[in-house]
């Protein structure tokens, strides 16, 4: 809101917290908890929708979608995609849904989390499935480009399988890495706890909830990075027993690491507006690393 | 060598690598390549000889150290400290060894990756094993200090248990993120990754060999921390499959990052010097989180 607000847009928000709803008032937002009452505005508006919720809190709100705003334009800030499109497909079907995920958050959450420059240069996923209607997803890039982000167009499996990895992953590796770094009863091994501890569980102090509602919402891709983990720990603990030797694990993650650090800057790629390029060929341009940035006339 | 510089302490030093001479040179340091030479002079002077050297280039040092300066003042800045006592009683059994593990560093090397204020702050592990020389521990604790450090007195084996569990496995789990996040043929994965990859593999990035050094040589200890990690990998990996919950590792990691984040600072303390406080009650100094700052009268 406070992004969209920035930018010129008219916003007004709706957010089952109380507590929520008084601090976007006191920051001067139209911010009610009568979430019906926020809806028929946007049916009477057409205006687009932004579903920021935790995903098991995902169908009670679409409920209310299907019965007060049926044919909204709909779109989301969920981190998974196959499941918020499964969730609308079955919950509120007639909705103009193109999912999204702007890639930005900090480890904290409530109202103050957030930023009205929180967008800016952040990825901001915009799905490219087949059959979605092109009109709403020119809302949806032009509602991220307002905030300030890149769009990048993707097919909901694909982000979701790519989340898993640079995302889900981090979050459960940084998990397990602080459970094992406080499982001991001296406080020595804490106190000598530097750089390598302090970024590698970073993310473990996130709000477990967040957490949970965004790894258990990707499970099948999930399950594919944490047994891709799983083989290389595995074989780098067999390694270590035998031969003492970490080479091939130390020089795989350097590689990767690498590899992230030459990620060229995305090019930026004006299409047509509208479905006048397809929905395919968006999807092209994230798969090359690259991103939308406005429309060609 | 430019931090003892800055605190007013003389210095000279030696380095297998040309290059690594020649830059110290440049900066003004007494910075030779001729290690029997520079440690003929420490003999005479009966001055602290500080090995700064990775694990598999000790014993060749070591050797050095026995013919030229066999019973010299001995300390060094290896990550591990069971691995190097058990180098220096065999290859250079006379000399007064009193180990030592500066915990600062950054992810490149050589010369230009140091500076005179990179132990500010930092921990400063002293050995504080039964037996060793007082004298010298004194002498190591006051090099810390001189540089700017904090000194943990602990006991070689309990040093090498807590850095399997925050310095090295963090090294490893990173090497492990990061070849996942870079196994896809795309390139939309990488554009992805934000803060969360960013910082989980940053250690990854760290040059190989330093890393195989460190990590190699601490093979028994990173065991039980690789175990560790693995079985709480596992038990995730269950879970999710079976009922996809996860909240037992999140919450698990969430509390360990808390109580890291609530590791009070260590209190300081004044100890006797030279014996007449015990090695015992040195090494209780470490276990519970304290350190020590100077000596008593």
């Amino acid at each position: 809101m406070r992004a969209a607000e920035k930018a010129g847009r008219t916003v007004w928000g709706t957010s089952a917290s109380a507590e929520t709803a008084a601090e976007a008032r006191a920051d001067g937002f139209d911010v009610t908890t009568d979430t019906d009452t926020a809806l028929r505005r946007a049916a009477e508006a057409d205006a687009l929708v932004v579903l920021a919720v935790p995903l098991p809190a995902l169908p009670g709100v679409l409920r209310r979608v299907d019965a007060v705003a049926p044919t909204c334009r709909l779109t989301d800030a969920v981190s998974v995609k196959v499941a918020v499109a499964d969730d609308v497909a079955r919950f509120a079907p007639r909705a103009r849904y193109v999912g999204g995920h702007p890639m930005a958050g900090t480890s904290t959450s409530g109202w103050s989390a957030g930023t009205a420059v929180l967008f800016v240069d952040a990825a901001w996923v915009v799905a490219a499935d087949d059959g979605l209607d092109t009109d709403v997803w020119a809302d949806v890039a032009e509602l991220a480009w307002a905030c300030g982000a890149r769009v990048v167009p993707a097919a909901a499996d694909e982000h979701d399988l790519a989340v898993a990895r640079i995302s889900h992953l981090p979050h459960l590796l940084a998990a397990v890495l602080a459970a094992v770094g406080a499982a001991g009863d001296d406080d020595l091994t804490l106190a000598l706890a530097a750089g390598s501890f302090r970024d590698g569980t970073r993310v473990a102090g996130t709000n477990p909830d967040l957490v949970l509602a965004m790894c258990e919402g990707n499970r099948d891709a999930l399950l594919a990075a944490v047994d891709d983990a799983l083989g290389r720990l595995g074989a780098m603990r067999g390694a270590l027993a035998s031969t003492g030797g970490l080479a091939a694990t130390v020089r795989a993650g350097y590689a990767g690491r690498q590899r992230w650090a030459a990620t060229r800057d995305p090019q930026g790629v004006q299409v047509r507006r509208g479905g006048r390029t397809s929905l395919a060929a968006l999807r092209e341009i994230g798969r090359r690393g690259d991103v939308v940035t406005g429309w060609s006339s």
